[in-house]
């Protein structure tokens, strides 16, 4: 069975894994199984790997190259993977988006280079690097300028569409984003251009305005990824208030994960807590919890139980 | 009656008000007076004026100087009012700071000037800053490096509330800050230095969890003001849990309306709904809401209506 | 005698203005008059006033005014003089624009927004913005990224000379911007756009190199503006490498007034010690010159008037 | 012979060495040979690789080890070789430090993480970092904001300079840093703080400033490096106003390779020219020499060498 791949018309619920490391630092490649199977369990439409989040940029090519085909081997076809590929060199880029793709990926996401500037800068940079990839390889465009600085214009981001066949999928979460999701849909409505998929980051924590607006799904990671999928199942199947009601249960817990630079270590432990990992450590450097950091969170997942139940 | 004047036991609601515009831009002084009215009436300890999302900025000196005798006025003493008066220029700052005191100023806010960049400048500035103002003038430091780029440390913090004895007051505003929280009161706890209040903006995000860590309210805008009131009342009761409660069912609109560069023109639309204010205009440059963003807030307000009936 | 305005075919060395304080920190009109005439006598083309070099952050509206007043009555129509004429606030731009216009200002220098992200943010803005100026008012676009943080695309600057004719001169200052001269040349001359006037920034440090691609001049502070003037008529009369040489002389303290931040208390020092002003204060904050900084100046004036002498 | 190691009294001309690659955008081992030789012929102190400039974050990580083996082999003790480590994972970081030092380097050059944001985090870093790599591994700080916006206070330096024996060496580029130079050296001479080796970047542009200053030399890229050789060596005879003039014969050209984003291209260009590479390719994404900047080169060559004979 040839594997999937993503395209223009892909839905639902990519989850952004973490990197499970031991607390003394190695990738825990048991954990990393534990939390492949949860996160099928919670029902993810697929997986995304060597993101930002997961601490890809602290990995090197040696360990970045084992977790990808532990991973993938894990996964064994039963979901398709997105392969996180973003790279200062597009050399190595590429080298390693084909290891991707011929383990198996789904495709890439990639981030355009930290320090473009303006949209001559952002075209010009993925010119270089859509032509170097070929045009049989499907790729995410992760639109994050939180992290890359990189603010895509709405207009070259349809320039792109039009001239990249293999742009299929935008991964967005530009802060404040909504009014462009709504620019987006309209330009391909009114017949100017491709329709591609978009599936929203930032946690989720506009899901349901973003679902309104015509997106298709998200692409993020939350240690909860049941309530995601839930949520974009009361979409799909034309219940938006009841998908609210659901999304508004996880908010709370959701906005504090959501905290830049200390998310990732409250996400992690979550999932520790939630037995999808061994360890919520973070490589250096990074943050870490202390105690009150704890406590706070105790009672933030003792509200949530609560409310589950009420 | 000698005016109130803020100081480092300070604790409350301070709902930072927004400059309302005619349709044609001119500060609407009837709005004005209508606005001071409803957020007295929702019940907040104090109002501060001519912040960034007062638009201060967009102001002529001359028009900044109209606004804040027109609200001193009008307010009349009724409750403390803290003027913002961050400025490019020291020698305008002073003179602005000195008029504000002048007319009965609780105090100032400022934040530091944005592009200093570590420690040593940051504490240079203040130093001249402080010196120039006098002793007797308190100051709310508006602690807020998602708009200023400076990102102020807790050491220079500290050494600054140790020097200068009209630093009572800290708006605490720094994205994912809740250890900074923390640090800053065990240092006084351990009596390493003054306790000062501290206040919280980002429009209450994280307000139960800073509050359980230590903090003494808000400074901050909200269009549902008698929110931050009864959370604070809850906490300031000894009932946590009901202040949770009560959050959690603003929470998504709160979210909704602290969008980056987005979030002003929401604030307005919403108080505009709710009378306080004739038109919702802002100032070029600045955003418009389009009708799909309408039809958003329409479902957002009708989901929180229902809520707090049901 | 209809005051001189510039146009698309302005070229020549418009000095930028600093705005001369006295010691304690109150404009010097005594002093930007003896300023002017030394402007004047070195062989300027036109003045700029009021830009960031001329702290106009620093002046409150009626202080700006005030300078802008007194500086077209002393220059008495001898030379053109361009205004600088940025502002947070549109309202208030146009305002002030008005006025300089009124006072018979050759035209307006203005910067795009500081934290514009993008092309389609950059294009509206200045859509707003031309839109409200009237399309009589000749506008110098001060393309200086280093400050602003706005780095505006070829493609969008050829799209808003397209768009706006009062758009008639570029002020580069692009770091690093030598090939955008030559893009923005070669469109005008292919026949796919107007050709404007380019004046270049930076303290000239790339003069020669601007000028042989094809820039008109510059519009740039330097406290030796003789040099400038000789070697753009150097270049003007087919002498390139005498204006080289020219330029060769001036530039190890060229470089040494061009240091970011620290030099323009090296520019102020500079013309003092020229006569051209009583006192090189800056307003707080800013920088001030140390003992150790003075005598490097005197080294470095010491050896240019050495090379002078040759 | 026990390899030499740089320390706190290290003086001279370490030139930062640009990684080679063939026009197909290979490392070009044989072209690392010939750049040996040259800089050892030119009469540099030392080489440093493996930095910014040397595009190592476009190297995976066998392509960073493959080139640091062929390096210490050729270059076979013969001049100290100081070798960059930084890296946006500790881990990473310390395995890669240890394998340079084992093979013989004489030091590490390590910046701080881009993104930290005050003294607070730039600490901690470090401190995270040093306890890692060991006391006996000296390390150079690289201090270049322009690069990675990592502002490092005088202030904190010297915390860290105090705490941390292997900081012998500061890389001091911060743009506009004259008056940071100073006081360094004040806090050391007045007894308050070990004195450390201080070697300037940024191509050297301020280099006879910085020496009058109390430098001890420069660790930075220029095409010619027997300008900074000799520079260096006159002001460590007592020839100042000599090696100003030396230095002044360059600045055009240095002043133009010192250009940010572009100059690279230009020092492997005029490298190659030279003789000391066979391609002067960069790896994408970088800039590229349009024919435009190959003729505004060969002007300036031209006329650098015309002044050299005359």
């Amino acid at each position: 069975m040839a594997p999937t791949r993503i395209d223009a018309n892909t839905s639902g619920v990519y989850i952004i894994s973490p990197t499970p490391f031991t607390d003394q630092g190695e990738i825990d490649f048991a954990s990393t199984d534990r939390m492949i199977e949860f996160f099928i369990e919670k029902g993810v439409t697929g997986l995304t790997i060597l993101g930002v989040l997961g601490e890809a940029p602290k990995l090197s090519s040696s360990e970045a190259q084992a977790f990808l085909k532990h991973v993938m081997q894990r996964v064994a076809g039963r979901k398709p993977v997105v392969v996180g590929a973003s790279n200062p060199g597009t050399d190595n880029l590429v080298r390693f988006a084909k290891e991707a793709m011929d383990l198996g990926a789904a495709g890439l996401m990639i981030a355009p280079l930290s320090g473009l500037k303006n949209d001559d800068q952002v075209y010009a940079y993925w010119e270089g690097l859509f032509s170097r990839l070929g045009a049989d390889v499907p790729v995410c465009y992760q639109d994050y300028p939180q992290t890359t600085t990189v603010f895509s214009s709405v207009a070259v981001l349809n320039r792109m569409i039009a001239d990249f066949p293999n742009f299929v999928m935008l991964k967005h979460e530009e802060g404040s984003g909504l009014p462009k999701i709504t620019k987006l849909r309209e330009h391909a409505e009114q017949g100017k251009g491709r329709r591609i998929s978009i599936l929203v980051g930032n946690g989720g924590l506009y899901l349901p305005q973003e679902l309104r607006r015509g997106v298709d799904g998200a692409m993020t990671g939350f240690a909860y990824p049941e309530m995601l999928v839930g949520v974009c199942e009361h979409f799909a199947a034309g219940r938006p208030e009841e998908g609210e009601d659901l999304f508004d249960i996880y908010l709370p817990i959701l906005r504090h994960e959501q905290q830049a630079g200390f998310g990732l270590a409250i996400r992690k432990e979550i999932l520790r807590r939630r037995g999808a990992m061994a360890s919520s450590a973070i490589r250096h450097p990074g943050p870490k919890l202390s105690a009150r950091d704890h406590q706070e969170l105790d009672e933030l997942m003792a509200r949530l139980e609560r409310k589950l139940k009420g």
